[in-house]
């Protein structure tokens, strides 16, 4: 990941765990032996770096919607297929989502019931944000605890690798040369003049080649650069794209870690609990993995891949992983154009009218609408910012929220009254709950629904329609083969979500 | 009117009536008789030209909304401002609407049920769009009946005259001229060199001062210049922006029509009944009165006008009426821009961020959105185009739709049902009604609401509900103070707006 990748990541607004679960306690600082870099049999784990926002996806992402939950290409989240691609290379067992409270919540549920295959990786909780060095810390030390002769690829989760293949390939032989101690990073041969990503140089010749990949000294990591700068890197050769992807034994880079970032080292490996690490973390040095070790440590090796791969920085990513139309557009949605070129328009439901646009971004939801030039799609972020600051919910929320049972859809809110559309999923059911600020008329539109009311359980079918007075336990379910929708209308001096008290739930929710 | 200006108006799409209703049978050829030209004592009306949708104006322009009913200065329609605008010279009483059978209604419930003070002129419906000639001379004929000595206003429904007093003291002094035979129209006094309008081009000398205005015989009619014409044309003098806004007696203007367009006088002047109109209309010739008897007639004289005017021709237009701030942006609603330069973001509730625009436009409304460089604004009318043909409904309609008693919201449509946020203004009511395909849910969210259902009428508030089934006659009444808010769920096999049977309605709506 390059430097100013990481400033990026350093800047999210990561929300901040209230309690940080950490399994058990743990022994105070492992004894890193250097002697386990010759053992060769390390099993693999993928530690996957997933606390962020990535907010330069607004208004695709939102808070509650992180970038990586968004389904970029085909009928999957960036997360599901990052952790897809890595098998059978590492099983989902032996995957870990290195994020926060809030996110790993939000994550839990997306992998279990988003429909389609499931999958349950395990958990590495930070209390808050501390860019990368803190979150592969945290991960390694968790996982040499487990398994001193670990090997971990570490991963952002919200990257695009097309063919998982050649990506698999690639990590196989970079195991080997992790087992023999190397910490190994991944190059991609550049394939035009890139100004977004920084490089990686490496010395001009492989000192070992594993099943044809080559493995190179790295010279030095080279932040982005300038036109000029990345024309003369394409030509000199030598220069690889920092994909931010890393393989090696925990083992080894925690004796780096030691070293180079005693610190944190020294925090991570001494806290008891969870409020321990919490105050540990607020502590410890915001740095990227990249400058905070890899600048500096040894045995630092690069294998050049081909695989083709986006790190889907901003909106221009689009073009690397959708492909234009003759014109340069890339136009998805309920969209009438007239004559633009080489924009990228994303529409939902709506309806967006575009007429000659150059080099523009357009990108629609039910609520929001960015229009930005594809030169300035790095600002995107502030926008969120302002948002936030402005008291605005469109950074936080979509209209539209996903929720294990199904979703609900906000069609419209006032003083004292909020409109859903709730879709429940065949043989799903929501929480047996109550609310003490609000009543709830519920009309059911498609399906049916189970009701439960007080003691009483109904059946009520389209055009029928039940009331819920406050304070009254409730539970709404779809006992159908097909999706059942209704719509609420909630009434009361309150209407918020926090509203709710669950008394049982399938989800584990609280 | 310049001729580029006359194509425009041909163009549009005006809706066909199904049955032009006149209101009483004509006589034949009325009598035009040269020497009434001298008679000083004619009565001054006016005739508001409001057959457009003014489909540059979408998504703010509909097909139910057309763009004369828009606030796009203060809080009154473009149509509202110029019946006002022209008293206590033209009472409303004298004021006609020459326009279609569908916007005719939609114009009558918007003067007579938008609120603050109303005004019901009269109607002149056209059978059809046949350009302003024919316009013109059915309002002529029409007024010439009532009253030969009639002097008669020619105004577009939407024009920006943003201060009344120097337009009518520029009628007053158009009045005297016409009353001895002149035709009058009105020049803008140029203040930069526009390419968006026509232009008249006048002899040097004026031929007579009336009210310290000097009225200036027409040498001819310019269509619009290029940019080195219009900064010549600046230079020159005696070049005046042509308003499209002229005064003449009823008499002389059909006594110039029946020697220059005498197919149109002969057919209007000689039909029996709506559908002889109807059939007459259809073979008129589609001319603008500037070109069918303007650049032929005698008498034709030019007024050069001071007031601030602007002829709302397209988004560009906005400039010239709301001041842009100090970027030269006219920002409005819940917009979050970053460094815009010389554009236009109109939003509404929804959230637009923007960023680092130059020069464009964008339009924003609950279900639609339009990007589009200013240089381009012309084209927003082949967006409508396409919409229509693409059996899309945005052209048409609009999310909340304005109604007599009130306005709905249509919150959510699906397969099946339809929901929509209904709210009466006090001590209004529905018509008393009936559905065949469907039953509707109602639930108040604020007010009272009087609802009758059959036999039997009840008074419910809020966090009450009702149902009505299909096949019962029901109304929804406010009877309170404040206004009445409730949310509708229809469901049924088919829940479109025709499914209404009306037997009872205080807006004499069918």
């Amino acid at each position: 990941m390059s430097k100013n990748q990481n400033i990026r990541r350093k800047k999210q607004n990561v929300p901040k765990a209230a309690s940080a679960a950490r399994p058990k306690p743990i022994k105070r600082r492992p004894a890193i032996k250097a002697a386990l870099r010759k053992r060769p049999n390390g099993k693999l784990y993928a530690a996957i770096l997933a606390g962020g926002i990535g907010s330069r996806f607004w208004p695709l992402s939102r808070e509650t919607t992180p970038k990586q939950l968004l389904k970029v290409v085909g009928d999957e989240s960036l997360l599901k297929c990052t952790i897809k691609r890595l098998q059978p290379l590492v099983s989902p067992e032996r995957v870990m989502i290195v994020t926060n409270a809030r996110q790993a919540e939000i994550i839990r549920l997306h992998l279990t019931c988003d429909g389609g295959s499931q999958v349950s990786p395990g958990y590495v909780i930070e209390p808050m944000g501390r860019n990368t060095a803190a979150a592969i810390a945290l991960a390694a030390i968790d996982l040499y605890r487990k398994d001193p002769d670990a090997v971990m690829a570490v991963l952002p989760a919200d990257h695009v690798i097309e063919d998982g293949k050649p990506f698999r390939a690639a990590l196989k032989a970079a195991l080997q040369a992790a087992r023999d101690g190397h910490l190994v990073t991944f190059g991609i041969v550049p394939t035009h003049p890139e100004t977004g990503y920084g490089y990686i140089k490496s010395v001009p010749r492989a000192f070992r080649k594993i099943d044809g990949f080559s493995i190179k000294n790295v010279e030095r990591f080279v932040e982005k650069p300038d036109i000029k700068r990345a024309r003369q890197y394409l030509k000199d050769g030598g220069y690889y794209w920092n994909s931010g992807i890393f393989l090696w034994k925990a083992s080894r880079i925690l004796e780096e870690m030691k070293q180079h970032l005693p610190g944190t080292y020294e925090s991570l490996t001494s806290f008891r609990d969870a409020e321990g690490l919490s105050a540990a973390y607020k502590n410890l040095k915001d740095v990227s993995i990249d400058h905070g070790i890899l600048e500096k440590a040894k045995d630092v090796v690069v294998i050049p891949a081909n695989f083709p791969w986006s790190d889907m920085g901003s909106w221009s990513s689009f073009n690397t992983v959708l492909k234009p139309d003759s014109e340069g557009n890339i136009v998805r949605g309920r969209v009438v154009d007239i004559g633009s070129k080489n924009s990228i328009v994303l529409g939902c439901d709506r309806a967006v009218a575009t007429i000659g646009l150059k080099d523009m971004i357009i990108v629609d939801t039910p609520d929001a609408t960015l229009v930005c030039p594809r030169e300035r799609a790095q600002e995107v972020k502030e926008v969120v910012k302002i948002l936030k600051k402005k008291g605005y919910t469109e950074h936080e929320i979509h209209r539209t929220v996903e929720r294990p049972w199904g979703s609900y859809t906000l069609l419209e809110t006032g003083e004292g009254y909020k409109i859903k559309k709730i879709r429940v999923e065949p043989k799903r059911r929501l929480s047996l709950q109550l609310h003490h600020h609000r009543s709830e008329h519920w009309v059911v539109i498609s399906g049916i629904a189970r009701v439960t009311r007080g003691e009483e359980i109904v059946d009520i079918g389209i055009n029928q329609s039940t009331y819920i007075p406050r304070g009254v336990k409730h539970r709404l379910e779809n006992p159908g083969g097909s999706p059942l929708e209704i719509i609420e209308v909630q009434n009361g001096e309150y209407v918020e979500e926090e509203d709710i008290v669950r008394f049982e739930d399938d989800f584990q929710r609280k």
